[in-house]
């Protein structure tokens, strides 16, 4: 985790006075993820967690569902090559073996995919597979959400971000369950990464599909954080910030909870409102 | 523009009463974006200014520099197939053609490459491309600027944000002179879609490079932002939140200067501080 942050020298002007010091900066770093050591996708990232964000990746593309069909995930040793013609292992490209008979899917056949910090896309012959197949139903076992659980999540993720305290640049996701007890958080230059991260460590504990989870994103909730809690069995979403239309609609049409704007104790509840609540506040 | 927001119901938690209503989000939907005829990249991006977004997105990919080496933009008819066989136009799928002679880079011969709202990497043959060169270098004609301008931005880009007061959930970028007159500003769903719509509408008017500009972005500033500054030639970007490590050091070795944290009369600068009067306030 050395390189979640990195210190550099910044000129600040306060109060009208200039000084000098260093500061703690979140660190960005591209992660080229190869499939079968086919180049897959980019994606600018905060290092750590590599190859769970690396499997969550490849759960948001549909790619991967159960630990078993995951061989295993290494560095590429070597895949830096230097002014002097040697290679030293940059810890920044990572390929993801699949297990022995898993279909290896044709985005590395026909397409090289790559993406970004802001990726959910990718991966996707074009606009018409934008709204993946996923691999489980929303699960309709969840019981009503108390609001004053969901108002109370935001709070617990803040005072939960250790690195944001000390950048105040990182965005957050986090898993909770329906009782509001924190089950594990990731911190990201990139909020898709983030939820990446934490999929990728389901998967391999073997807690796909996340059929008990709530969501909770630092930020908007665009379709893509929509896409991901859908492949990843989640039930409900709920974002800090505001939803886009698409996330909305994708929400609407898979049955996931989208909960928005989620301050204090007021929130709002775009899609799949079954799950919160609300009945006896219903003016 | 009429798609730029989207009206959905949702239902609404205030002082403990529930109510449903409807409400005004910030419209995302999928842009293809082709070259000549072939798939290079999709974003998730807010309706409107798809041809500035296009072309600027090529601005920063260092395919476009001059407006004559842009022929054409156009939606691409029938691309959206219906399930009775017959097609229409979404108007998510742009094909950008170059003038003749323009050399079409490698990326759509070597490469198809995919892209999201938070893209700037993508078009790069892989980690050691990440840097791309610029096709102007960063000019040193800008007078220094007074702090107590650029600590003016923030308020008004804010105040010229049309769609964030009705949606809450925009990004925005500005142009801004150094006297800190409003040039130009465009809000997305994803903040580099913004700043490309702003690169692209300054292409085909001839104001590349933009010199002469203080790019200010909402948000943080990622590495992303920084090469879309760079390969606009933008000599100063100023941001509302943090910078990323990587951002620090793509300016730094560009000469683009990058201001940080931009609240009230405070500011911290991490690279290209010679552009900010700070002389006479030094401690």
């Amino acid at each position: 985790m050395g390189r979640v942050t990195e210190r550099r020298r910044v000129v600040r002007l306060r109060d009208g006075a200039v000084s000098e010091r260093p500061d703690t900066l979140v660190a960005e770093e591209p992660l080229e993820i190869r499939l079968n050591g086919r180049p897959l996708a980019i994606t600018m990232r905060t290092p750590g967690d590599d190859f769970a964000l690396a499997a969550g990746f490849l759960v948001s593309e549909g790619v991967l569902g159960r630990p078993e069909e995951l061989a295993n995930i290494v560095y590429c040793a070597g895949a830096t090559e230097q002014a002097d013609g040697t290679t030293r292992n940059s810890y920044n490209v990572v390929d993801v073996r699949l297990a022995p008979g898993v279909t290896v899917p044709d985005i590395t056949l026909e397409r090289n995919v790559y993406t970004t910090s802001s990726c959910g896309l990718c991966g996707k012959a074009g606009l018409d597979a934008v709204r993946t197949t996923a691999r489980w139903p929303i699960s309709g076992e969840l019981p009503p959400l108390e609001p004053e659980v969901l108002a109370a999540l935001p709070d617990r993720l803040r005072a939960a971000q250790r690195v944001f305290d000390r950048t105040g640049g990182l965005h957050a996701a986090a898993l909770f369950s329906p009782e509001g007890e924190l089950l594990d958080l990731r911190e990201d230059v990139g909020r898709h990464n983030a939820v990446d991260k934490l999929v990728g460590r389901a998967l391999t504990r073997g807690e796909l599909p996340l059929s008990h989870a709530v969501l909770l994103v630092s930020g908007r909730a665009s379709f893509e954080l929509a896409q991901k809690a859908v492949m990843a069995g989640v039930p409900v979403l709920a974002a800090v910030s505001a939803p886009s239309s698409l996330a909305v609609d994708l929400a609407a049409e898979t049955g996931l909870t989208l909960v928005g704007f989620l301050r204090g104790a007021s929130m709002n509840v775009y899609a799949g409102e079954h799950r919160v609540a609300l009945g006896a506040r219903r003016s």
